[in-house]
């Protein structure tokens, strides 16, 4: 049985990760979250945690309050964060927080020797050279949590590692499938925020629905595997059931096949290597049809084609130009095309570094967003 | 690099496995092959083994002649196949033999300690008790051929032996899919040997067209993976891209997809527990649209309901009572939804042996055969 820290506990990936755990009688030994303290009083109070850091310093000291007949500590905070991430009773970290915020909890996760349940695909997208070498360098196991990754994962356990010869990473199309990018320019935060078939944070959705975050997928499974991205196909499945595959240079394609709910990839992680009873309902076999895949539109969707030639520290600057843009696209304040313009103007602005370290990718990642911040005082929103 | 004896080598399979040798340079000592000695003189001149079995005694003599520039020796009859079979020189079997008469070829490979590759499925249907209980006592592999079994020998990598819930086995469904039991009494033997996506030998065509042969592959799957029948759930896939599929515990469906060519399961069992080169087209995935799922007709394909529930020696009286059922229906001498009431009427006619040795399985052969023929003369055909 192993001993869990939550970080990211009250966001999307979080709840399910506690309602698995709720579930499934995992020991949850530390949670970690943002602000939301009404969400973490109740997993407090369900989950029976021995810490809980909050992000956001007044929160904490309004939870620590609320809980205090519990026997939780709370502390406040980044420094908290990363205690929650290094808790000395857990085995193995879940990082479910969102973007770059979640690499510092990766890294003390893994400085600290804990089995990483990775959710958090910021941490690979900026900085995979940096987290793939201390995880080799501690000896300590990374686990995709990612649906696709998870995926991916399952698959490649019919083979050797030498006998890949792609890997295949279905992207559900998102809600604009099918549209032209004169049509995009159109779309409002709130067509956006509609995902066909997975219910999720608001920025992730709205990545989905750029093809940002299949190209962040591209990356984070070129560093998790060590493929280059060069041999990852993004192939269009709109129904979201095969959820990745490996393609084996026998011509055998192995594909992982599931119900969309988080919750089987987060257990998959968690209960690696075995696999045990699922409480949910499950995909039927019998209830498939019409399953098709197609080959991306690259050009309605260049945030993906951005991606994969990413290399060493683009990943940070598109993803720190990304989180600008679209906090500025959910405010109504740029169209759905300037995501990618933001994007791809932060990529020409910043200086390539070929294999950057841990200072250079938050420095990547600053410059970024100040590159994004000038294309909206230049556009006077 | 493996040495093998191919069984059944001018067979369909064995004529593709023969190919597949020449191409990817495998050393093949042995042949063997019941009367087909043009195709025999050529696969003898292109893989040049050092020793050819043929069923047929005379056709044996007429070969020994026509080859005697090439220094392989040629034997006829039973014996030389089983030779052939337990051939010092090599490591692996591939049995490629068409129904019962595969049976011997398979316990002299295990016998004399070679790795099986079984596209016999006879060998199990008839004797899965006897030849599983021979594999485990010699501690010899048996790997699977058939493409469905090959998918599931995958796809049982992705988790361990105890982690499986369910096998999901695909069914092409075959020429007649959609029709009801009425309009299938019209059926012609060659309206039967039109299949839709492999191509075949003629015995194993109407086995597809009656799902008799779905049913073998239940009761194969279930001896080969030690799964109950009732845990394999049959499902028709029209597309034969998906092959078949292993459900876990935890609800991840692992599903093995490839192009519909023998040659890939062929190449996995023989290369195993390594993957190379293909040397064939692959599957495209972006080719793929409109995968889907069906419950097969269980009123219409009695056959399958019929092998699901057999036990013990059933196999052994089903098989014999369809070889000769085909057998007559290819001569026209019965309709097609006689063949089902030629197997159920030896079924009934035969006595249950839970525990089946040797003699007993090719004694409740005999009697089904026996059974079958009675119900022919009852007909007057």
């Amino acid at each position: 049985m192993k001993t869990l820290s939550i970080i990211g506990s009250t966001g999307s990936v979080g709840t399910q990760a506690v309602d698995l755990a709720l579930h499934k009688g995992w020991d949850v030994a530390a949670l970690a979250c943002g602000h939301n303290i009404e969400t973490a009083e109740q997993q407090i109070r369900a989950l029976r945690p021995r810490y809980c850091a909050v992000m956001d310093e007044d929160a904490a000291r309004t939870l620590r309050g609320r809980v205090a007949d519990v026997g939780c500590a709370v502390e406040g905070g980044q420094e908290a964060v990363l205690r929650a991430a290094s808790f000395e009773e857990s085995d193995m970290v879940l990082n479910a927080a969102t973007g770059i915020a979640g690499l510092r909890p990766t890294l003390a996760a893994l400085n600290s020797c804990k089995a990483l349940a990775l959710a958090n695909k910021e941490s690979m997208v900026c900085a995979g050279n940096v987290v793939t070498s201390l995880a080799r360098e501690k000896n300590v196991p990374i686990l995709p949590v990612d649906s696709e990754h998870s995926a991916i994962f399952q698959c490649l356990r019919a083979g050797e590692k030498g006998e890949v010869d792609r890997l295949i990473l279905t992207a559900s199309g998102g809600p604009f499938f099918g549209w032209d990018r004169e049509r995009l320019e159109t779309v409002t935060a709130a067509d956006a925020l509609r995902h066909p078939t997975w219910t999720m944070g608001q920025k992730i959705t709205i990545d989905s629905a750029t093809m940002m975050n299949k190209g962040f997928e591209v990356l984070e499974a070129s560093w998790l595997f060590g493929v280059p991205t060069e041999c990852i196909d993004v192939v269009v499945h709109r129904e979201s059931i095969v959820h990745s595959a490996v393609k084996f240079v026998d011509g055998s394609i192995i594909a992982q096949m599931g119900s969309a709910d988080m919750r089987l990839p987060i257990q998959v992680a968690v209960d690696h290597p075995h696999r045990t009873e699922n409480p949910f309902k499950t995909l039927d076999i019998f209830s498939l049809s019409g399953l098709s895949f197609y080959r991306p539109d690259r050009e309605a969707f260049p945030c993906l084609t951005l991606c994969e030639s990413a290399r060493g520290n683009t990943g940070a600057v598109i993803n720190g130009a990304n989180e600008v843009a679209v906090a500025a696209f959910l405010q109504g304040r740029i169209g759905f095309n300037d995501i990618y313009r933001i994007a791809r103007e932060a990529v020409e602005t910043c200086d390539l570094i070929a294999d950057p370290d841990l200072e250079q990718v938050f420095d990547s990642d600053r410059k970024a967003r100040e590159a994004a911040r000038a294309f909206l005082a230049r556009k006077g929103v």
